[in-house]
């Protein structure tokens, strides 16, 4: 059984992974934390700060936002707690945090917590060792009409993976107008559709002489990111202080015990 | 018969022009027109520029680039010959001075020369007017990537669509970056990718709560492009002076006689 | 206020009807009938059979079975209360009852409830009458692996929309193998995918020579299809007796209040 | 330098074959080979069969018809000649006539030669070894309306492909109807559209539990397959006796090389 405090309880991933949760097994969720939340709503424990929790637990799933990671990583160097950081649009100072902390406790952390998405960026680089600079690299996302970071952690995160592979890394061309010229070898276009009610689409085009190759991802409902994290909490309960990725996780394991 | 001098007869378009005429009927090319071509290469006679070609014709089909606008509008006038404008990337500017000689000579313009392009202007007309401010509207447009321009002609035409119908007009977002923030009811996102030998797609989509639809087309090959250009010089040929556009050309002739 | 029993209230549109008219105004579910309904699951007084029920209403809403038409039809006829049928699969025969019964209650039936698949419907009629027997089309539908009908009832109303405007009525191909031979002109394709939890996907293709214009509807979750008929009921309430289609609906309302 | 025999000079993919080698180096048509061809229309001596063509060469490509087989099999034996087999459509007997030859001459065999499908190949496998049984995978492909078998030759490759990856071997279904049923799991579904001048697309979707990963691949001209052939003349120039695959080709060669 492994014990798991949510934070960010209150939030549209919070919610969907505490209802994963109570549809899943060997996992039980023993606190909340929230700044807005309402105790009255949940059917376990809730505070307004990780501080405030005398809750025992494994590990904590963060779905709140950026700004809670100091906190975070103090909390889990406190407790010696596995955090699962499932939260996007870190920067690069929040990385350099992150990798600091893993000597204190076990971390957990990726872009995108669906294991479609991760093997998609597995494929990608294939793709992108095999054409070499001989294919154009286009990345289209579409997320609803709220989210508000543009583009996607999940395409900079697949960019950054095709950067990994390529011999000389490439820019990022974040829409095209008036002013960008004519395409050079040296870019990755990315493109960020925002409308509807859009849960997350991820493309990546290889564009070559007379032929195109697609990979593309279709989220239908976040539960996939919530059933992702949990499967992630449930790795790192009982692992050293370290810092763990995706990789990891599917290194580990084989598929079809993820996915059932 | 109609006569037809081709403006641009060395670029990718004139040539494919010039294949097209020939392989069609009641329609011959008398003269072609390009600073850079060498006269062997081609079956008519070329002249450097329009002021040196002394062939009658009765339309001019430009290929070129929207500078030699000026050029053009004058030859028109002064030999009350049609003109077939089938280049893209117009300022205003260029679009006042095309409106100011109507009155001199029949000129014919459309920003994309396909008729499925055209017949999409209409479609999505229809699906902005029903579904209204409800539904985000997107456009993806993917060329080769050799093109200068971006976004391309054909997507400003497709905005330019919507905005018709919409009644209150909306901005165009070109690309989404860090500073974009949430969108906007008021906005229409325009995205361009470039990559290999695409010859032209474009696809716009509507985004509603919990479902979607696109409207989409693409291009195979530019012969489209030139076989609707050839469309519209034999349109053209013996219409008074004025301003003639596809919408023009699609209500005059039944589409099975225009695909034929 | 209009007053709604659901037959089929166990099912899943059943269900989703059920929280949709929760969540709207001007709307009260009065009573829900399924023959294997716990009544215990319901906030309103369930029933095993139609005629067991003694709730006053003004609409019945079917989300069942094709071979509960019978029955609907004389619960209607026998308390003049409106049938809007949102079950895909009737037979000619079944059709042919409709046809019968619509003397004696107001009815609505549509092959499926959304707006934009109704749309949809209009611009692809839009599209054949544009582009006759020179574009071939093909439809490709994509529904979850559990469905049990191929293809789908709506695949199947695109199609006979097709058929509707064109001069000559085409046949349908369900699928291609070894023997089906070269493609011909009489023919539209349709092509039912089966996968996953895909709530439902329609695209109809049309295919030129070197230019393909697709028009296709994507719906996320099936509370479009509830919204749908819930907007049927309100629309039916009041009606003579009589026939209806999406198309009154559509004529009657501007698009800005039925989406809103 | 290569020198190439073209079996099948006068058919479509023949003509661009003699075109891409113009156009390439280090190879050589030396002669063509078909049935209906006029010597006149073509640069180098054509035969209307291969046992009346006394020039010498390195390689044969045939872009003919399966039914050509043996004959090719036989003047490979008789002159130790490469054979680039590049024709769809063989049989299971094909097949082992293929494999009994192996001995004979130096064999490559492709159901596509297109390097950007031969890497898709690959992807799927991964795939597929991923999601296991957990996902569903449909297959769809379109081409033109010409194109006489159905599915693709290209589309049952992936397929078997996918099957070489499962642990138990799947069914293919070409097509759904009425009397298809529910989807099960032993199943891959096979969607051939046909329509316009569409050259070839073909995409591989994993369906799972809200959430789908697309493979796709699509080629803008039969260029790339010519190509493909040149090349896999090039490898086989000086092999010994036996059987390739472009799996030999990919092995052998960095794809930089390749795509220059």
């Amino acid at each position: 059984m492994t014990r798991i405090i949510i934070h960010g309880c209150n939030g549209a991933m919070g919610r969907v992974l505490a209802q994963a949760a109570a549809d899943g097994s060997d996992i039980e969720i023993v606190a909340g934390i929230d700044k807005l939340a309402d105790p009255k709503d949940f059917p376990f424990p809730v505070f307004h700060s990780l501080f405030d929790c005398d809750v025992e637990a494994d590990v904590v799933i963060d779905f709140s936002r950026p700004e809670a990671l100091q906190g975070l990583l103090t909390y889990g160097k406190m407790h010696n707690i596995g955090l699962v950081l499932a939260t996007t649009g870190y920067t690069d100072a929040d990385k350099g945090m992150i990798h600091a902390a893993q000597k204190d406790c076990p971390i957990f952390q990726a872009a995108n917590m669906s294991l479609g998405i991760n093997l998609m960026m597995n494929l990608i680089q294939k793709a992108a060792a095999f054409f070499g600079d001989d294919f154009d690299c286009e990345i289209v996302e579409a997320h609803h009409n709220k989210k508000v970071d543009a583009p996607s952690g999940t395409a900079l995160a697949l960019a950054d993976a095709l950067n990994a592979t390529y011999p000389q890394p490439k820019t990022y061309r974040l829409g095209r107008n008036k002013e960008s010229g004519r395409r050079t070898r040296g870019e990755i276009g990315i493109h960020a559709i925002r409308g509807g009610t859009v849960v997350g689409e991820h493309s990546v085009g290889f564009y070559g002489t007379d032929e195109v190759v697609k990979i593309e991802h279709s989220a239908l409902s976040k539960r996939i990111f919530a059933k992702g994290a949990l499967r992630a909490a449930q790795f790192l309960c009982g692992q050293p202080n370290g810092f763990y990725s995706m990789e990891d996780l599917m290194a580990q394991e084989t598929m079809t015990s993820l996915y059932t």
